[in-house]
C-alpha cells in the first residue's frame, strides 16, 4: 500500500506554487510558475532515484529501471498545468500518484520486470495555448511539433519561445519513446461517483466530443417600432437551436451530452432586436455511431430552422475527438486491483478529454477516477478527500504491478 | 408650403458636426460636438429673428412672437443629440422641421395669433447619461433637476458639470414655460410606413413600455462529465423565458412587442455549463390593460419555470412608461393637414418613446411620422427621402397653423 500522507503532503506542497486566495491554483502552461512546478516534481523524482528525459514539446518522463530494461515501460502520468481558476488536484493528482507509486516501490524494495515511468505532459488544459492536450497530442502524432510551437497566447508569445525560455525544450523527438501500458489517475470532474457514494471509478472509455460554432444572422431593429411579424430576431432563432442541443442529448442516454456554454449577442442593447447571435455547441457520447446520429440530428434541425425562419444560419465543426474505449486488459487491471483492495466501485465513462486518449493511440491504456467534491473542477473550490486520493493511488500501484510484473 | 431644399440643406449642414465615416452622426449629449450643434441651430434661429430661452436642464426654446403674446405658444421640437452609432435624421429632423416652419412663415410674412416656438430637449437618447428623454422629463416634472444633474457618464462626469462646461445651463426654471400645443415630427424608426407605401404617419399614441432585468442562477459544471439529469443549466432555463417573451407579445397583436436584446452568460466558456444568465426584457403595448396582462403572464411564466426547474430566477422591473394617447385635437390637426395636402397616410402607433410623451403631460400634443429606409434608425445607415421629410414638414406647418391661428 502507498503512503497516503506523503501523497497528500506532496499535493499540498505543489499546490503552493501559483496558490490563489480562494484556495485554488493558477499555474498556466509554460509560465514561470509552471517552471517552478516542473522543477519541484523533477527534483522529487531525482531524490527517488529516477532518470529524467525531456522531449521537444516539454513532456517529462521520469524512469525507474526494471529487471529487464529492454521491455517497454509501464507508464503513468497526467499534467501539472492548471486552468486560470484551477484547483489543486486536476492533473497534479495523476502525476504525484505516479511519484508516490515509485516511492512506495523504493520503500518496499520492489524490483519490477518492466521499467516504470511517470510522465507529465505539456499544456493539457489548453487555457493559455490551444489546442488542449498539446504534449500528448504531439507525442502520439495527432498534430505536428511545428503546429504546437506556433501556438500563441493572448500576448503573442509562442509555445516554442516559452518552452525554451523556461528551459523545458528537451532533445528527445516526441513519440520516440516506447510505452508498454499507460494508466492515468484523475479526479472525476463530475458528480457520478459522489452521487453513487463509490470510491473508485473504473473508466472503460472516454466520450467522443464534437465542438461547433454556430452563427445566426438576422437584422437588428428597434424593439419598439418593429412589429413582431416584420422582425428577423436572431436570438429567437438561436434559442430554439440552444433548446434542441439539450433535447438531442436527452434522446441518447445515458451518455449523450449537449451543452451551449458560450453566447455572444450583437449589438447587445436592451431596446434593439438582436441582429446576430454566435454560440458554441458541445455534443458528446461514448459511441461514435450515437455521436454521429446526434450530429446529423443537429444539422437537420438547423436546416429546418433555417428554412422556417428565413434567417442565415452557419454551423461549423471546430473540433472533433472520437470516443476512446480503453484497452480491455488495462480496464481489467484497474478492476482487479480495485476488487483486491476491496474499494467500492462502479464504471464511470469519462466525459472529459484526458492525455490518456492520446496515449491510448500508442499503447494499451486505462484510467482510474476518484470522487471530487460536488463534481466540481476547473474551479478554485475544487476539492477531493485524502482517503479517496489514497485509494486511487493504491489501485494505480496494483494495476501497474499487474502489467509490469514483479 | 415649406422649402424642402432648404430643410435638406440644413439637415446636411448639421450632420457634418460629428459626422462618421459610414455616413452617420455621433454627437452625444453635452459633448463639445453637442455644443457645436446647439450653437449652429441657435445661430440659425437668431438669423430667423427668434428669441432664445434656455432652462436649467439645457432645453432651448426659440420663439417667434404672435399677434397675441399672452397666448401660450404652439410648440414643436425634438432633440439634436444622437446615439453613438446614430444617423442624420433621428431628432434632428424634428428640430430643423420646426426651424423650416418659422423660415417659411417669415418668407410669407405670416403673423400667427399665438406665438410659435421651436424647442430642442437635452439628452433624449440616454446613451451617455440615463434616463432617456431627460430634458423633457425634467421639464414636465417626471423626475427632478437634481436627479438629472447627478447622472454620470462612464467617465464619471455629471450632467450638471457638463451643462455648465458647454455653456448651456440656462437660468429658466424647467417647466416654468406655458405650452398651448406641442407637435413633433420624427422618422418612424420602424418599417410600417415603408411597408405600406405611405408618406405620412398620423400618430394616435405612443406605446407603453416595461423594462426588466432577469437573472437565472444555476450551477456551472463541466460539459462532459456532468450527466444531463444532474445539471442546473442556467441557459436552458433562460432560453425558455426568452422564447416566452416573444410568445406573449404575439398573443396581443397588433401592438404587442416582446424583445430580449441583451444577454450575458457566465462563465461563457465552451465546455462549461452556464452557471448564470442575465438578460433584459422589453415589453410594449399601446393599451395599459394589455401591457399589464403581458406583464402578469410573464411573471406567471417565470414562477412556473422557477418551480419546474428548481433554479433561482430573479426578475426586476427597471423602467416603466405608461402608454401615451395623444390629444384628439392635435391628432386631428395632423390628420386634417395631411388630407388638405393630399399625402398618402395611415395611422402609426409609435413604438418608441419620444419627448412628446412628456410634453403631452402638460399640453395637447401630437406627432407626425415620415418613413425611414428599411425602418432602420440608431444606426449610421439610417436614411430618409428628402420628399418625405418635406411632406412631413408641410404637415407640421399646417397643423401648427390650425392651432396657432392666422
Ligand atoms: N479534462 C478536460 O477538462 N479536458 C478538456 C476538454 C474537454 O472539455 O473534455
Ligand atoms: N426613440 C427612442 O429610441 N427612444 C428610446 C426609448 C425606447 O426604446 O423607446
Amino acid at each position: 500500500k502507498i503512503n497516503g500522507d506523503r501523497l497528500w503532503a506532496s499535493l499540498m506542497e505543489l499546490a503552493k506554487i501559483g496558490a490563489t486566495e480562494k484556495g485554488g491554483v493558477k499555474r498556466l502552461a509554460l509560465t514561470d510558475l509552471d517552471k517552478q512546478g516542473r522543477d519541484l516534481v523533477v527534483g522529487w523524482a531525482r531524490e527517488a532515484g529516477l532518470s529524467i528525459t525531456i522531449d521537444q514539446i516539454g513532456n517529462v518522463f521520469m524512469r525507474r529501471d526494471g529487471a529487464n530494461n529492454a521491455l517497454p515501460p509501464v507508464m503513468t502520468g497526467s499534467h501539472i498545468d492548471t486552468q486560470p481558476t484551477g484547483g489543486k488536484f486536476d492533473g497534479n493528482y495523476g502525476v504525484l500518484a505516479g511519484l508516490e507509486v515509485v516511492r512506495t516501490l523504493n520503500d518496499l524494495n520492489i524490483k519490477t520486470e518492466a521499467p516504470i515511468e511517470v510522465a507529465f505532459w505539456t499544456n493539457e488544459e489548453g487555457s493559455r495555448f490551444v489546442p488542449v492536450m498539446m504534449g500528448s497530442g504531439v507525442f502520439c502524432g495527432a498534430f505536428s511539433l511545428e503546429t504546437a510551437y506556433a501556438a500563441k497566447d493572448v500576448d503573442g508569445k509562442t509555445v516554442g519561445e516559452e518552452l525554451e525560455r523556461i528551459g523545458y525544450k528537451g532533445p528527445q523527438v516526441p513519440g520516440d519513446h516506447p510505452i508498454g501500458a499507460y494508466f492515468e489517475t484523475h479526479i472525476e470532474q463530475g458528480p457520478v461517483l459522489e452521487d453513487a457514494d463509490k470510491v473508485i471509478g473504473v473508466v472503460p472509455a472516454v466520450m467522443g466530443l464534437s465542438w461547433y460554432d454556430c452563427v445566426v444572422a438576422g437584422m437588428e431593429a428597434h424593439a419598439g417600432p418593429t412589429p413582431m411579424g416584420l422582425r428577423k430576431d436572431a436570438l429567437q432563432v438561436a434559442t430554439k437551436i440552444m433548446q434542441e442541443v439539450v433535447a438531442i442529448a436527452n434522446r441518447y442516454p445515458p451518455y449523450g451530452r449537449g451543452t451551449v456554454g458560450m453566447v455572444q449577442v450583437f449589438p447587445n442593447s436592451r431596446n434593439v432586436i438582436p441582429g446576430e447571435v454566435k454560440f458554441s455547441i458541445d455534443l458528446r457520447n461514448v459511441n461514435d455511431e450515437l455521436l454521429n446520429t446526434m450530429h446529423e440530428e443537429m444539422l437537420a434541425f438547423i436546416d429546418q430552422t433555417r428554412s422556417e425562419s428565413g434567417l442565415k444560419i452557419e454551423i461549423e465543426r471546430v473540433s472533433y475527438y472520437p470516443p476512446c474505449p480503453f484497452h480491455p486488459e488495462c480496464v481489467d487491471a484497474v478492476r482487479n486491483a480495485t476488487a483486491k483492495l476491496g474499494y467500492s466501485t462502479m464504471d464511470v465513462v469519462s466525459g472529459a478529454g484526458h492525455d490518456a486518449i492520446y496515449a491510448a493511440r500508442l499503447a494499451p491504456s486505462g484510467m482510474i477516477f476518484v470522487p471530487c467534491k460536488d463534481g466540481i473542477s476547473h474551479n478554485e473550490i475544487e476539492d477531493a478527500k485524502a482517503e479517496h486520493l489514497e485509494a486511487g493511488c493504491n489501485v494505480l500501484l496494483h494495476a501497474m504491478l499487474e502489467r509490469a510484473r514483479v
